[in-house]
């Protein structure tokens, strides 16, 4: 039976944000890292990747393209998708720019709390957002052929965080599932498809330590991955 | 802030059973083989161990022992509160002896498919199962002292998925959560105790690889990490 790998991108390098739908990179350092510490543990384990899915935005596609060139696979799919939920007017705005303005402080620590009784202004509704990563979900599956090896997905903290309440039909309106479950940069979900369904094998496992916290000069905690 | 650690057991040495609070060993060598791989987790993590806290039951308490004196604590702390959820009568009853009987295997089925819908005969309800875990993970969490080290807790498959689900706020009378979600043998789960409450790293990261699987001689796939 298929594996399904669900990798989140690395360390984003930019200020402290609510990073969805905006453009943010990761250094080439972190990607060669990540590249790195992956081919090991597919070594280490024997597994063939077969496949590269992966949301379009740059801090997943430049590290597929260099996972691809790294397991010799020839070409990856984008899946638009697979991008990060969209925030809205405030997607990309460093906190720092923000964070003393106590109205916008508050939206988005609301938000923090429970992304869907308090939506942000202009942003993606949660409701959408999990009907696309189903759809995305779904046309994963569609991909396998048993017969081949194994799928790799390079998407977002938010995308994985979705895909796990579809297979283990959790209320994706938990606020508990966004802030206390943590999917670390650069970790990989484990996916195994059998015959009574999707099994999920591991969450959040990291690849590359320490890679995951940032703090904001203002002393609040800024988690990016809660976020991108 | 502290961490958590929930560990579970190794792969048993027993028949394919449904083995809740009947006592069953894990050899030795599998045992030596899960502290050393806990001992270089913990070194390459740079994680100190102030106390390990364990279930009674030996499969838990021998590997807690030798992980205690590998790791130079004095004393393990038992909590009988931690002891995998209890069957009832077929609780330790090999499954090949009862696979011919289409009405216990029957049973078997259905309480895999939906624990809180069919209990079997003379076992612990799930609702008491919960109400004790949760019990014991206040206990653990009463043990921080935030100037000390992180916290071992030596359990079962069960028991981390019944934290998990507190900690979550994850409804665990939801069939999928036991039957599409993996803890598997010697996997480690990290809980990170932080102002905002205990968040969830990362979960069912496999210390030792392939050890978490069981296959019966009727074709059955009977998988271990659900039920011991």
């Amino acid at each position: 039976m298929a594996n399904i790998y669900l990798l989140r991108h690395g360390k984003v390098d930019g200020p402290a944000a609510l990073y969805g739908h905006t453009n943010v990179t990761v250094t080439p350092q972190e990607n060669q890292l990540i590249v790195e510490k992956l081919g090991q543990y597919l070594q280490d384990k024997n597994i063939q990747i077969e496949q590269v899915i992966s949301s379009p935005l740059i801090r997943c596609l430049l590290l597929s393209e260099q996972i691809a060139a790294d397991q010799n696979i020839g070409q990856i799919k984008q899946d638009t998708a697979l991008k990060e939920m969209n925030f809205g007017r405030f997607d990309g705005t460093p906190f720092d720019d923000v964070h003393q303005d106590k109205d916008i402080w508050s939206q988005l620590e609301k938000f923090w709390q429970n992304p869907v009784q308090h939506s942000l202004p202009e942003a993606e509704l949660l409701t959408g957002f999990s009907y696309r990563v189903v759809q995305a979900w779904q046309n994963i599956l569609s991909q396998v052929n048993n017969d081949q090896g194994d799928i790799l997905v390079v998407s977002h903290g938010g995308v994985i965080r979705m895909i796990l309440a579809h297979l283990l039909n959790i209320d994706f309106r938990n606020p508990n599932w966004y802030t206390q479950l943590a999917i670390g940069y650069a970790s990989l979900t484990h996916i195994k498809l059998t015959e009574s369904g999707a099994r999920v094998k591991h969450i959040g496992k990291p690849l590359v330590e320490d890679s995951d916290r940032v703090y904001l000069q203002s002393g609040l905690k800024a988690d990016h991955k809660e976020s991108a």
